[in-house]
Parts: structure tokens; sequence; C-alpha cells
């Protein structure tokens, strides 16, 4: 139930060969006609943007938002390649387009992996057999969402509806990520499909916004990835919807691929939510709230279930938002433990019981205005060290 | 060879109560008579300051930077304490102050430990007797250092000299600190004495230009306390000194301690040091370094031992800078590993001999710029995360 959800779209997953012992490796998601359609796609603002980040910019530009095909490869990221990387992409593109009858600037691609290794072309002759195998069922699906994992230890899928005046619409999705940018093999790639039929302008916006709520809400390591890419195909079988219901079902998917990767994300035991309320703006919330969620300090007392405010406090402090300490006040799990900048007297067992479970729920007031915020995070323990000390 | 190696000063440390089983918890430096002299403070920029910090910058606006004595305690960081925090400190600074026969706002003080636990004021009966103690040999100086220490596993003292027309100024200083260093200073404490005669306002100026290429160049972990504090007293003892000469020397004195505490950082098994040149100014190499040294994807790579330069450059891509990935170069140890956004072919073997060392150096050359800056970090092992998992 993911990419092959929406009417309309194919897929298919495989191995080419670029991760060793054949394991699946490249994913394709195209349109059932191989008929380009309205798309939009959100990237890493990395300056360091990988070759598929370069060419999928590229194709969106040149087709004026509109895409018959995604072909996603796992297992080099295919960054730091120079011209040859480039040239790789748009190879991969065409041999796509080709298998569906599209032309290369009506496929977009994303790739995940290694940095600064060159990618093996060699393999390239091998995904022709893969295109040729797309189909619209759901282990088609769950194939092409197997095939973009790397450190991720399961599969992400979502989908969403909109049901209005007796039609239905379908968002689905899948994704791959278990750090912001991973060890051996990176980034957080989704694709997302859907039957609404909605011109590009309006597909971008909602893709943007529902990755501004989930996607950019959450952080497991502060890490900015080359190659992150979000992106979304729409078929218009079912026709026309209203923006804002389509609007929801996107933010709907993206944030349950969102929740999967955080409580998917390397080494991490448990899941924290942040929340910063009363702050002088939004933005000062969403400030604060990652602040703390990239802290080192606080996911290492998350990891070790100790209700340390004082290191959530200080990296309020150290934020560069509006703080005031005798107005700021500190809960976990709803139970407060900091008022007024200093100790509250709480219920320890409570508190105990809270910190011991899978997600923690750290609420963080102010005390200054009514702008709010929230970021996912996660724990730092040894298995995420363990995963990321060495490529090899 | 610390505190009391200036003429003028006297120090004393000893256990109040603070640490369980009567460790040292605190550390007194004063002058031999008891006089106020010269003095300058550099402070956390953290608007959750500690009581402490609010005390200190108080007593040295009133005493228009002016100090007899600085007593520093660790164990309890008195930060997060509200009003009897702040209480707490003055009465120690007058504590301290009756012992050695100058006013409260002639006393600095700095603590360090655990946030938001009210500090223990029953404890403070036990300072009188270590502040009688006090002397003005190596062995007084040594245990004033040993009573700051928290998770430092060594004592940190530096010393410097100024020898100018047959006479000679001394520099000397302790510190603690372990972890939590981070951009403009971190839970570290500091402090520096001098022998040189100078006015306060020269004190502060070369003081903060020596923390600025010291402690505010090294990175363990990115976070900023709410208690950092160095500070520097001048005797005046060995006369006027050259303003140059001395803030060579206390830059020297403030170096050494910084290195001392990465060296020293909770779980680290490498000090990293991260320089950037080519840059389009000094203040976005600095910048990119740091990005470089606080990233927990390249310090989980330094544990490793594993020149991975994919996440260096991908770091560099997204630190905010002028960044063109066709021009940038990165080296381990002066052995180029990647060039103009490549991978460059390099001598595996002295490239693993380089990594399995103790210190690492990577060096980024931007290639848009003539900017250059350096941080000194460290890698990221079990041990941080153990260190600071839980408080208890």
């Amino acid at each position: 139930m993911s990419v092959t959800a929406a009417q309309g779209f194919v897929a298919a997953g495989g191995a080419i060969g670029i991760k060793p012992a054949g394991a699946a490796d490249l994913a394709v998601v195209a349109t059932s006609d191989g008929r380009a359609v309205p798309a939009a796609g959100v990237f890493t603002d990395n300056l360091a943007a990988a070759a598929p980040v370069v060419v999928s910019r590229e194709h969106l530009r040149t087709s004026a938002g509109h895409a018959a095909a995604v072909v996603a490869t796992s297992g080099n990221a295919n960054a730091a390649t120079g011209d040859p990387g480039v040239h790789a992409a748009r190879r991969l593109c065409a041999i796509v387009g080709e298998g569906i009858g599209a032309a290369a600037h009506h496929v977009l691609v994303c790739q995940t992996g290694l940095i600064g290794v060159p990618f093996p072309s060699e393999v390239l002759g091998g995904v022709g057999d893969i295109v040729a195998a797309r189909a619209g069922h759901e282990d088609a699906g769950r194939a092409a969402a197997r095939a973009i994992m790397t450190t991720d230890t399961v599969v992400k899928e979502a989908v969403a509806y909109v049901e209005a005046e007796g039609a239905r619409c379908t968002v689905g999705g899948m994704a791959k990520g278990a750090a912001m940018l991973a060890p051996r093999m990176a980034t957080m790639l989704a694709v997302l499909t859907t039957d609404a039929r909605a011109e590009p302008a309006v597909l971008h916006e909602v893709l943007a916004a529902a990755v501004g709520s989930s996607f950019n809400a959450m952080s497991v390591d502060g890490c900015t990835s080359t190659n992150d890419t979000v992106l979304l195909l729409a078929s218009g079988a079912a026709g026309p919807v209203d923006a804002d219901r389509l609007s929801a079902a996107v933010g709907d998917v993206c944030r349950s691929l969102a929740e999967q990767m955080v409580a998917d994300a390397e080494g991490a035991t448990k899941v924290a939510r942040i929340e910063v309320t009363g702050a002088a703006s939004d933005a000062e919330a969403h400030a604060a709230a990652r602040k703390v969620a990239d802290s080192l300090l606080v996911k290492c007392s998350l990891n070790g279930a100790d209700p340390y405010w004082g290191r959530v406090v200080s990296e309020l402090g150290s934020a560069g938002v509006t703080f005031r300490l005798e107005r700021t006040s500190v809960r976990y799990g709803g139970i407060e433990v900091c008022a007024r900048g200093v100790a509250a007297p709480h219920d320890a067992e409570a508190l105990a019981v809270h910190m011991a479970g899978r997600v923690v729920e750290i609420s963080c007031d102010l005390g200054v205005g009514t702008g709010t915020g929230a970021v996912l995070s996660t724990d730092l323990g040894h298995g995420y060290i363990d995963e990321n000390r060495t490529t090899s």
C-alpha cells in the first residue's frame, strides 16, 4: 500500500549490482501508460548536492514540472563524483525513459549510498529488465520500497485518502532513511504518488508545506545530506481535489514516513518529541526545539532515561531565541520538573515510568509569547556509533 | 606551576562537602595581601547563566574591574536555582572576602556541576578553614586546580613568561573542562593570574582575544554551558609589560589549557584539528571548520579511524558559507583524498597510519578566497555516552 496505491502508477524493484551479493538496489515508479504527469520535488539545500539532485532539478525545469517516472538506486550516492557522475545519472534517466516510452527529461532520479565513490556505470545494463517487470499491484510497490533501503531495518510505506462527494483520491508514498545522513549508505529519499488532478505549481506548494511539517521537523543527528529528495507525481486519474484536502493527505503521508524514519534511526532506543510553546514566534519555537533535539547531551540523557532537565534549559538558553530563565518551565510526559526556572516538586516514580518508555515527550514553555513548534528526535546510543564509525 | 606561579598570589583547595565522600570541591585563589587588583572576566553567553556568572559580572561592574580573590566550587553548578542560588553565591563571596580581609564585591565566583539542583548552603561553614590554609607554593596551586575538577581525569595547569629588559613577568592558569566544550566557550572554568601591571581595560582586551583563539576555537559536543567563566587577575608585582607581549603569554596559557581540555574530553580517543583555508572570509572559514568539528558523523568516522571525506564535504556544503564543490579539496595529515570535489588517488597505507594516530589533521581548501580558520575537536566514542547518559 504505497506508491502503487494511487490509480495510474506501476512500480518495480530489483538488483542491478551496485550493492554486493545481489541485494535489491534499483526501484522504478512510473505512470501506467508512460505519460508525463504533473510532478514536484523538494531537494536538499546542501551546496555539495549529488548528481541525481542536479539532474532531477534540471529535468523538472525542462519539463515545467512534469514527470513520467522516478528511478531510485541505493548503494552509491553518486555525490562528489564530478562530470562522470552527472553523466551516469542522465544515462539512468534515459534508459528508464526508453523502457517506458518517455523522454529522458521526464524521468527523475534519486540515489543514496556512499559519497565520493565513482558510480559503477557498468551496472546500467541491468536496468531495462527491472523496468520491464513493472506492475501495479501491492507487491510491486513493496519491492520498490525495499530496493531503496540502506541501513533501514524496515520498509517504510504510507497511504492516505481524501473522500469527497462520492469520489476518493489516494496519496501513497515510500521512503528510506535511518539517519539524516547515514553511514555507509546515506540520506532520506521519499517518493509519493497521487491520483488527484493538480497543476505542478499546486503540487509544489502542497509538497513543500508537507515537508516542512514532517521531514524538516525531525532530527537524528543534525546532518544535512547531499542527496535528500522528496518527489510527488499526480496521475490525475481520480479527478480534481480540493487543494486543502490534498494538502492534508500529503502531509499525513509525509508525517507517517518521517515518524517511521525516526523510529528506525540508527542506534536509537527512544523517540523523543520536543515541543516548545510560549516562544516569541513560531520560528523561535522551532529553533529552540531543534537546539534541544540536536543536543548530544540531551540525547545521552534520553539514552539513560535520565530526566536531567538542566541540559534542556541550557540548550534553550543558548538557542539564540528570546529567553528568560525565570519564565521557563519544562515537563516530561506532562510532569512538570522545572517551574519558573527552578526545580519543581514532582512524582519521581511516575516520571521514571515515562522516561523508561519508548516515546519521551519533552514540553518546554518559554513564557514570553505565543509561538509554538515541535521536532522529533531520538536518543544517542552505542548503536549509532557502531553503525557509523567505519564505512567498510 | 599554575595560579601561584606569578608573584603576589596564594591559593588553596579542599573539601567542604558539596561532592560526596570528602572529594575536593572548593578552590580559592587570592592576592597575597588581600588587596584588590585589576581583573577581567569573560563569561558564557548562555541566557540561562548560572548564579555565579550573574554575581561575578555584578562584582566586576561594582569594582570597576578589580578583585582580590576568586572562589571556585565543583559538584553543583548553582544554575537554574533561582534567588536562593544567587544568595548562596553572594554568601560564598562574603565568607571568602572576610577570610582574606576584602570586600565581598572584590571576590569573584565560579561554580561547576549539575544544573537545577539547589545549592547546599549548609556546606558554607567549611569554607573559612580552606581560605585560612592558602599559601603561595606550587602544591597550593595544584590543590586548587584539583578542587575544580569534575569529570576531568587530569589536572590542567599552564604557565608562560614574558622576558623583557632583564625583568620577567609570569602568567599562570588552571582550568577544568572535559565535556560541553563548544562555541563561545563551554562548561569550562579557567582562572589565570599574572604579576604584570596592567589596567582593567587592557586586561579585558587581552583576555577576550586569548579566549577567542583558544577556548572558543575548540568543540567537543557543540553545547554551550550555563557556567563558562574565564578570569584573569593581575597583581602588578613584576611591573608594567608591553601589552602585545602580555597578550601573547596569556594566549599561550589559554591555548595550552584548551588543548589539555580537548585531549581530556569525555570518551575521546582522538584529537582532531580541523583547518579550513581558501574561504571567502576568516569568519566563513571558522564557521565551516566548526560545522565539520561538530558533526556527529565526522566524529564517528574519527572514532573508527575512517578517512571518509564524503562526510567532510557534505558538512562543508551545508555550513552556510560560500562553497563550490568543484573547487574543494580535502587532506588528512597532508594527504590529499579529495581534489576539485572528487576522489583523489593517494597512498592508502600512509593515510591509514595517520588515521590510526592520536592526533588527526583534516585540512579543507574551499578555493574561493583567502579566509582561514581552525577548530580543535575530538572523536565520539562509547565513553562519551557512558559518561553522559545518567547523572547518578
